[in-house]
Order: structure tokens, then C-alpha cells, then sequence
């Protein structure tokens, strides 16, 4: 089997399986009483998503020798916890939009979004519970310090929309507990499930860190890179709204006197106007931060697939793999 | 030892062991980073409360053959869940003010308060695991669901207000799981700690929810009858929001047709204005309705004292019948 024939017999399998967790998340809520709370949490787990974060639970549990029917609960509950923070973060950031539909205080109202999400945390917990067989307290730890990171990078976000003197270690320390967090301990929850050694939980814990992180930088640099038909959203909005990506700070670390007046305007004006994006797309190029950028992806892609090595060879190590690598390629 | 010796010892118990939940809770996230989350959660936590839901964990663990000692994580637990519900609920209520102070989302701004109280629930869930030793899973079905009824609760309550035709069973529904839930859930986890047995447990919980139950309406009944030194809010502010209690349902269902007209209008119209409560105060007299909703109190209260006869005759059995009893005489 070549690699094109690979890649396209595991994105079958990817989109087989993220299918069943989106008609089950699509079916949890349905109809429950009071309407008025389950009607609006519905909305949200019915809102799609690549449900990337549940497949990396089921193959997580199967990689260390378990079963994807032990772990198919949980795979839901990082789902369900993963569309609590959005619906609390697209308030926080005032977000009209997720995933092309209205956002949940929108469609409803933001007193209605607050309560949705805290009731999904809880629906969240309660699904974990149900594939707690084995290291349960352990398990739950897990799961509870992701939710903790979580609030921590979200609380650390909203503190450098204040400050004009972020350093790139403090933005990969905001990322690391906004978004890898919680992909980490998908992927630490996964193999505990599947009763896996502690080098191998630490395995995935490292490659969920690292996968996290890749994707973040990515989702920074397609932001500014991508096209509009495929990312799904306009280019350059980090750059509307002053956003301290890593390409800023990088680009800030490497710039002339001259140039650094310029990028500092983003910050000091909390953003730029459309118009002037091309102008600082060009600025990027010069001072190479979108190679740059790509290399610190590629970075920690290696780490999240090296980190595997200790792992026994299977499928699903191949499918980890794959998947490190598709989030390397991926247009949108 | 006469009744009054024994009142007085029981309430310094009371005061000694709430104390050192006031203590811990004061400490628990001091000087934690980021500042930008961990003082809003600190700020919350050190503002007082009468530490009811914590000592019932405690009474609950060592009734059953436990030791306090045992549950001391599992009782601040419960009330960083509380703090959490208060920190959500005054956001959505529109509240400014929470036991004296500005509540939280005054004090900072509301995505702060989101966000906090966010994290509160992860720091209750992080100490209630470290008293989990023996019924892990059960333990945190029964934490869990109340999070899940609480929300139920908070969102009927949200319902009710759009209604105009909500009646007293609707009410009381929702009263149990807005307050009564997480009072019952706070018994029977304190009894589970404690490695209870299930008749044990289950008349933990007829005592909580039945005790619950009271504490509402009787907290329902001061904002009325209550004297506004004791009660430290404003007498019938209930009356003034609109909001549908048990004692307006009750006298909507007692009143003549004329009397009717008039107790609906505090319905239509969202509420009355202050100057109207007294003339509102007689017409609930003409019905009765203090004492019928005094003896609904004692019932519930009578309900959950005769829940306990199942267990074994201790001091403890005693303090929680006492509290019981505190709850229906308590003046504010």
C-alpha cells in the first residue's frame, strides 16, 4: 500500500468513527426536559465540529491494548467539554459566529450560553464516569486539570489583551493550557482507559502537548495564510483585532527599529484596519515569520510523533502519526 | 444538660468546625498565578456564608461511623461548588450586591465572573477527588448530578419568570433542585465518605432534600415576615422582582376573584413597587398564608428529622436534628 492509498484508508476510518461520535452527540440531549436548558446544549453538540479531540481518546485507548467500545463515553465527554469552552469563550470574546451558525449567546441570549455551558461540564463529567473502570481517581484528575489549564490559558489570554509586553515563552505557555491542555488529556485519559503503563500515558501525554500545540500555531499561521474559501473565516482577523499571535511576537523580536514602530501599531491600537493587512503581510514575509512559523509547527510535530516511539507498533500508532502529520497539512 | 445547655454547645461545635471551613477556604488559592483568574475565585471565596452545606458533609461522613477528618476536602468541595452557583447566578439575576459586598461580576466585570466561576467548579471537583477513597464512581455521580439539577433548577426558575401560569408543584420542583440538591447531595456523599450503608445513604438524602425544602420557603417566608436588620435585605424584595414563591402561588390559589385580580397584578406587571408591599402583606394575612407556609416548613423539617431514625443514635444524629431545628427558628 503506498501513502496516498494509506492516507485515504485512514481518513475513511477517521471520518467512520468522528461520524458515530457526532450522531451520538447529536442524539445525548435530545428532547430532555427543562427545554429552556437542553434545548440551547443541543444546539451546541449538533453544531459539528471535526470531533478530533474524541478520536484521539478512542485511539489513545487502543493504542496501549484497549478497546474503542471502553472508551466511546469518553470520547463524547471531551467532546461535550470542548463546546463548553467555546460557548463560554465566544461570549468572553463577544463571537457572533462558530462554525458558520450564530453563537449560542446569540441565537439565545448570554444568560442563557452561561448556563448551557456550565450544565455541559457537568453532562461532560457524567459521561467520563460511565468508562471509569479502572484508575478512576486518576482519570478524573486528569480530566479536572484540563478544565482548570483551560480556564488558566483563557484567564491568560484575556490578560495580554491588556499588556503590550508579552514574550513568545508566555504566548506558547497561554497556548499550552488554552488549547493543548485539553488535546493532551484526551490523549492521557485514552490510554488510562485502556489500562496503559505510565511510559506509555506519558507517551501520549507528550504527544497530545506537542499535537496541541502544532495546531494552535498552525491555526495562527492559516489564519493570516489561508485562503478564505477554505479556512472558513476572513484572513488576517488576528491582525483586525490585535491579537499577540507568535508571528506577531516573532516578528517584534526580529524587526528593524523602523518596522517595529509599525508592528507596534497592532498592539498599541488594539488592531489594524482591513486594509492594511497586505501591508503587514508583507512586513511578515520579510522578516521570514511564516517559514519561521511553518518550522516551529514541523517542531512540534516531530516531538508529538517521536514521543510515540516507546509505544508498541500498531495501527493506531500509524493513525496518530497520520494524524500529527494531516494537522501539518491541513489548508483550513 | 437542659435543651438550652445543649442549643448553645451544639451551635459552638457548629461555629468551631465552620470556622476552620472559612479558614481553609480562605487559603485555599492565595496568591495563586494567573492573579487575573485566582483573585476574582480568592475574592469569592473569602466572603463568608454560613458554611452549612461543608458541616453537613462533615455531620453526614461521621454520623455513618466516619471521622470528620476524612471528608474535610469533600466539605469545602461543596461549598466551592456553592460559591460557584452564587458567582453564575447573581450574573444572570442581575444582582449587585452578594452577602454585603458587590457580587464578583460587579467587582470585576462579568466575562471575569464567567470565567471564575468556571474555574471554581474544577477546584471543587480537584478537592472532592482527594477525599475519594471508598465509592468513587457514586460519589461523583451524586456531586455530579447535582451540578446537573442545579442548573435544571436555575433554569426553571428562569422560565418561571416568562410564565404567568406556574403552579405549586412546579415550584417546588424547581426549589428542589436549585437549593435542595445540592443540600441533599452534600449528605449523601458526606455518608458515602463515611462508607454508609444504602439505607444509611438514602435516609442522608430524605433528610437533605427534605431539609432543603425548608430552608427555601423558609427563606421565602423572611423576605417577607422577616425584620430588615436580621434578614440584611430589603423587606419583600421578592414582592418588588415579581418573583413567583410559594406564597404568592398559595394565595392565587385561596383568593376570592377580587382579591385574585389584584395578586395577579404583581404578576403581570413583573412586580409592585415598594409602596405597595404592606397593602400586599394583608391580603397574604387574610389568606393565612404565613401560618399555612410556616406549617409547610415544619412539615418538611418534621420530614427530614424522621429520615434520620434509621441510624444509629450518636451526637451527630442529634446535631443534625438541631440544625433542622435551627433552620425553622432562624431569623434570618
Amino acid at each position: 500500500m503506498n501513502l496516498k492509498e494509506r492516507d485515504g484508508k485512514f481518513q475513511k476510518a477517521f471520518d467512520k468513527e468522528t461520524k458515530k461520535i457526532d450522531d451520538r452527540l447529536s442524539q445525548l440531549l435530545k428532547g430532555k426536559q427543562p427545554k429552556s436548558l437542553y434545548d440551547p446544549c443541543d444546539y451546541v453538540l449538533k453544531s459539528g465540529g471535526k470531533h478530533l479531540r474524541g478520536y484521539l481518546v478512542l485511539l489513545s485507548t487502543k493504542v496501549v491494548g484497549g478497546k474503542y467500545s471502553q472508551a466511546y463515553n469518553a470520547a463524547l465527554s471531551v467532546e461535550i467539554l470542548h463546546s463548553f469552552t467555546l460557548v463560554h469563550d465566544d461570549i468572553m470574546d463577544n463571537a457572533d459566529k462558530r462554525r458558520g451558525m450564530p453563537a449560542l449567546h446569540v441565537k439565545y441570549d448570554v444568560n442563557t450560553a452561561i448556563l448551557a455551558g456550565d450544565s455541559l461540564i457537568a453532562v461532560a463529567y457524567k459521561n467520563l464516569l460511565k468508562d471509569c473502570k479502572v484508575n478512576t481517581v486518576s482519570i478524573l484528575n486528569t480530566f479536572n486539570q484540563s478544565v482548570i489549564d483551560v480556564c488558566e490559558g483563557q484567564s491568560l489570554d484575556k490578560e495580554f489583551e491588556e499588556r503590550l509586553d508579552v514574550t513568545i515563552p508566555e504566548y506558547i505557555e497561554m497556548i499550552e493550557k488554552k488549547t493543548g491542555a485539553l488535546i493532551q488529556m484526551c490523549c492521557s485519559i485514552g490510554g488510562q482507559i485502556g489500562n496503559g503503563n505510565k511510559e506509555q500515558i506519558n507517551a501520549l501525554k507528550k504527544y497530545g502537548k506537542n499535537l496541541g500545540l502544532a495546531f494552535q500555531l498552525k491555526d495562527d499561521l492559516l489564519d493570516i495564510v489561508g485562503n478564505t474559501k477554505h479556512f472558513g473565516k476572513n484572513v488576517g482577523g488576528d491582525l483586525v483585532e490585535g491579537k499577540k499571535t507568535y508571528m506577531l511576537l516573532k516578528a517584534l523580536e526580529l524587526a528593524n527599529k523602523k518596522d517595529k514602530i509599525e508592528l507596534n501599531k497592532i498592539i498599541r491600537n488594539s488592531g489594524i484596519k482591513r486594509a492594511e493587512i497586505d501591508k503587514y503581510k508583507k512586513l511578515y514575509l520579510k522578516y521570514d515569520i511564516f517559514d519561521i512559523a511553518s518550522r516551529e509547527i514541523k517542531q512540534y510535530t516531530d516531538r508529538a510523533i517521536n514521543a510515540l516511539k516507546v509505544l508498541p507498533d500498531s495501527i493506531e500508532k500509524e493513525r496518530l502519526i497520520w494524524l500529527a502529520q494531516l494537522l501539518i497539512k491541513r489548508k483550513k
